[in-house]
């Protein structure tokens, strides 16, 4: 059966994501999508409910990877200028990897309907909160210094990454890696205790 | 004649903001921001060619009035430090001053024609590349620590600014002169010369 064959789901995604991203999520049919996947419609329907569903598993693909690597980090309970490195570091490679779904997400969110709108919320507060956590502990343990709070640093951070999307391209001259360091680096320069 | 009326050009403008930010771009007619502005539609043809136009009018507004601000704190030839809590401080300001357009903005900008949209990344183009020289020379001077890149101090600045409609409520707890000085006080601090 076509709609449980291995792959249909993921086809079904890049082929959204790409319309979403070239045309626009207004634009674009479910009938669009399918004809883009080279799935039939039963397919398609297996695994998504609408085309709301499908923009909302596009970000929810990408958050879901992003918690569980916060959550491996955190649960390894390093020194907290290594955890903040290492989130950094799974921010960026993440982003840079996802930046078209990135994308697509940030400009056509509001579309999605409240309950699903809602669900992409928790989830991006609750990353939010754990990394701002991360930071707090270390400030009130004298790891970081308080030169500024957690949740402005947090702010920074996901500052930064929330561009990545705008400037980044595979081919271009930045370097995820680079780029890694450079914000690890200047986020615990400014930390530093005194 | 009313399409000369003093205020007619600003009114239609919070209109199309308002709609635009209620209901989407596309949803929005002429029409209905002819009737919501309270004017005629020759008043908004007068000033405006089309929705592309008033779109790129509600950004176009903020990036100009940014770029003059960032112009000024430039020419006071300040040290690099004063200098970049000067720029913050204008970015916040500003951007919390306008998160609705800046909001609007993000979101439907890809909807622009070619070359609007290429006015407008130039101008925002100029900016990144003035504060990044800023930045650049301060490095250069030794004023300002190397320990990342002026482009990657830029893109976290720039980040934390782009961030504000997000999130900023003009009744909500965060204040933007806290936030100026944090931030301010962040990068420096990352930037302070051993």
């Amino acid at each position: 059966m076509a709609g449980r064959r291995p792959g249909v789901r993921e086809r079904v995604l890049a082929a959204a994501v790409e319309l979403f991203a070239g045309q626009g999520y207004d634009a674009t049919s479910v009938q669009q999508v399918v004809e883009r996947a080279q799935v039939t419609k039963g397919a398609l329907y297996h695994y998504f409910s609408s085309k709301d569903d499908l923009l909302y598993e596009i970000y929810h693909h990408l958050i879901s990877l992003q918690l569980a690597e916060l959550d491996a980090i955190v649960a390894r309970q390093m020194p907290t200028a290594d955890a903040v490195g290492a989130v950094i570091a799974s921010l960026v490679s993440t982003t840079a990897a996802h930046a078209q779904e990135a994308a697509v997400f940030g400009r056509e969110m509001h579309r999605l309907d409240k309950e699903r709108r809602e669900a992409i919320r928790a989830d991006r507060r609750r990353y939010h909160e754990t990394f701002r956590a991360v930071i707090d502990r270390g400030q009130a343990r004298g790891e970081l210094a308080s030169v500024a709070s957690a949740e402005t640093v947090t702010l920074m951070v996901f500052g930064m990454v929330n561009q990545i999307p705008v400037w980044y391209r595979p081919d271009g001259p930045k370097d995820a890696d680079q780029l890694t360091h450079e914000v690890t680096d200047f986020v615990l320069a400014a930390l530093r205790p005194a």
